[in-house]
């Protein structure tokens, strides 16, 4: 798939970038197609979160796209997010909504299969396309209409089970950030209409977040900030899934307000500290559902004295697309996009600076690849100068210039901006070279 | 997540199995939520499709489920399949559709990119949900309002170079289905609404198939029955991309009738062989459109003399999910399910007689994976009797059986039903025989 130029345009963001290197294009407002670039992308972080999740004994499975009004009335949330549902009738006057998230549906399910508490604990996840009809879509994946989301579903017997859980993927969610190499600040929120007791936010610090955390500057402790919340409630802009909450104009007008106020509270876990208060980007969310959703939709299981008891859920939800919308604003910079290693399109590009592409090239190609490294050939009939620009606004971490120096001597010149290396090497001690600056990424 | 149960029903067939063995459930009527097995099931195929895929420098991207009417209007095709359509609008009364089919979408998007005969052949691919409002959704899988497919196209300069691709798809369909060990004939077909010049259908021979085609005794020439398509097409009942063509009580009919008219009739292509008809249950479909899209939807490019020349297209699909219901339906057995290795959940169940899982099991699994086996402990607090009967309706194609023999001497007993093998090996050999045995699958 071709790029869409490589002249930068004044003033442009992470999304533009995105754009124009080709990873995605836009169809209608808040609705993209994923290109080739995007997509592998996307699914290295969909495998990233399939090891995680499996490190949790979690399963994966797929829903429907579709749920129907009827089941959300059950639950009683359907008025609560109506006026961002996107809905629709079947021939047979049958009226569906397109998930915006997946309680109802999996909480219906688990009720169908798991009949005795021997069967508990059960975790279940998806990686899947989720829908929300925005009144302002903007930031392209940050706010857009059909999104990627990873939710994760538990079910545990009891309260205590539950908030183990809960603590423990808490973790796994941290540790995969962490395999990301991104800064999270993870904030107490407030469950909103999730329903359930408690719940925490996992925040980009930028200055591109619509939401405001509050950080004590003695713990650390973080909070989101509730004035923001609130509003953002009343104006029924809430988000349950890891999408934004509140509008980005009214959060910044929060942002000062809550300067004001701020200032002088001091921090409620260690009551000490004073609060500094950062612009977040919310990527992650999690929470302990307790009975909410397991309640109405009969999900109880036989214990031995008394009434069957509900079981104790926790939904979690890392937002794959905003993920990678989050990053390129992160990371961009005059040049073009930075890729942390683990999700960039490819990990190595090779650039040759003659169209030519010799049997010596092929077979370097072969041996990085045999190294375990994702790598790409631009064998794309361009001048040079316009593929090493293309390069550096895509943003792979290590690239790779075979010129005048491989022609002559098969000496190559390896590049990697993030941890600064510019160095020729010989064609032979590439693969491990290369692959010895790519693990320390 | 639980099976439903191991008793059999009288009569069920490969989709009752599915259910019963917790590939799958049904959420409303042709819509079905994949449970972990058959998720597993259908993330193989989309990886051996990948690898086919990439044989034959075609990428991979994701578009929108979303499509717009305006769009479909414009490649005057929105009236022909309207009643199938899922339809909604969107906050700002923007009329949507959630997408059968990708040809507007695809031809749109390249039409945006492509701008010079050297950016060209373009191939392009993607495996997402498809929707489909049947009438009568049906057979599980089979005809389902939901179906994942995999949807490629392909853009070429001129008619000669699209033939050519054609050609070369058609053969990489045939070893994708050579892959599964399934056999298929590929049958001449009408183009129908896809519109472009020639088509081919790949059926799966099959009582449950809803389409007949016509098989030459002699050349082995296939043609797609157009009896039956004529009078599916009249009811607007005609498939667009993979589904099933017809109903299935109708072409039953049809089948009677064509006996009576072909038995006389002699083969287009060898003109002497008479014919043999056989319900075929459709899996892939190919068509060359030529210019059928990329004239209304300007999908131009600059050629050196006269006006911009329109681009030839190729469009090609594999109905995924429609796949893993028709291999439940040939293969099922009164056991239960029988999976070619290559789409198997897990290539090799281990199956403890007792509850407990020592450590030397343990490894045993280690030794198994680190062979490059696809290998499931069920390690389930269950009865084992009950164990082996799931792991039969499962159909794994190896099960390997850790019960008295091996507690006393390390044995563990090796089955695999499709090769007729029921053998005991020591537990050291047994990586290197389940390797072997696998490998002759």
């Amino acid at each position: 798939m071709p790029t869409a130029g490589i002249a930068a345009t004044e003033g442009e963001d992470g999304h533009g970038k995105l754009i124009r290197a080709g990873f995605l294009r836009q169809a209608q407002s808040g609705i993209f197609q994923m290109l080739p670039l995007g997509l592998r992308v996307q699914q290295k972080v969909e495998r990233l979160l399939d090891k995680r999740m499996q490190s949790i004994g979690a399963s994966r499975l797929s829903l429907s796209t579709f749920s129907t009004e009827e089941l959300w009335q059950k639950s009683n949330r359907l008025h609560k997010v109506a006026p961002e549902l996107f809905r629709l009738q079947d021939r047979k006057n049958t009226r569906l909504l397109l998930s915006p998230t997946h309680e109802e549906e999996m909480t219906a399910l688990v009720a169908s299969t798991v009949h005795s508490y021997k069967d508990l604990p059960v975790r279940l996840y998806q990686t899947t396309r989720k829908y929300r009809d925005e009144m302002r879509p903007r930031h392209g994946l940050l706010r857009s209409r059909e999104f990627v989301m990873n939710d994760l579903y538990t079910f545990d017997l009891c309260q205590e089970a539950a908030i183990d859980t809960y603590h423990h993927i808490s973790a796994v969610y941290s540790a995969f950030f962490a395999d990301l190499k991104l800064p999270v600040l993870v904030a107490e929120a407030n469950a909103g209409h999730m329903g359930g007791n408690y719940s925490h936010e996992f925040h980009l610090s930028h200055s591109v977040g619509s939401d405001v955390v509050a950080v004590c500057r003695v713990c650390g402790h973080a909070v989101a900030y509730e004035g923001a919340a609130a509003a953002a409630q009343q104006q029924g802009d809430e988000g349950q899934d890891g999408q934004a909450k509140g509008q980005d104009g009214q959060a910044k007008g929060q942002d000062d307000q809550a300067k004001g106020q701020d200032d002088q509270a001091k921090c409620r876990q260690c009551k000490t500290g004073s609060l500094r208060l950062e612009r977040g980007l919310e990527l992650a969310h999690t929470f302990y559902l307790g009975t909410r959703y397991s309640e109405p939709l009969d999900l109880c299981v036989p214990v031995a004295s008394g009434p069957d008891s509900p079981i104790h859920m926790g939904c979690y939800g890392i937002g794959v697309s905003r993920l990678i919308g989050a990053v390129a604003e992160l990371k961009a910079d005059h040049r073009g996009l930075h890729w942390p290693r683990l999700m960039a399109p490819f990990e190595v590009a090779m650039v040759p600076s003659s169209p030519q592409v010799p049997p010596e090239m092929l077979s370097l190609y072969d041996a990085l690849a045999a190294q375990g490294l994702d790598v790409v050939l631009d064998d794309r009939d361009k001048r040079f100068g316009w593929k090493m620009r293309d390069a550096d606004l895509a943003g792979y971490p290590v690239v790779v210039v075979l010129g005048q120096a491989w022609r002559d001597d098969s000496m190559c010149e390896v590049q990697c901006s993030s941890l600064g290396i510019n160095q020729t090497v010989a064609s032979q001690a590439l693969p491990a070279f290369v692959g010895k600056v790519i693990s320390s990424l």
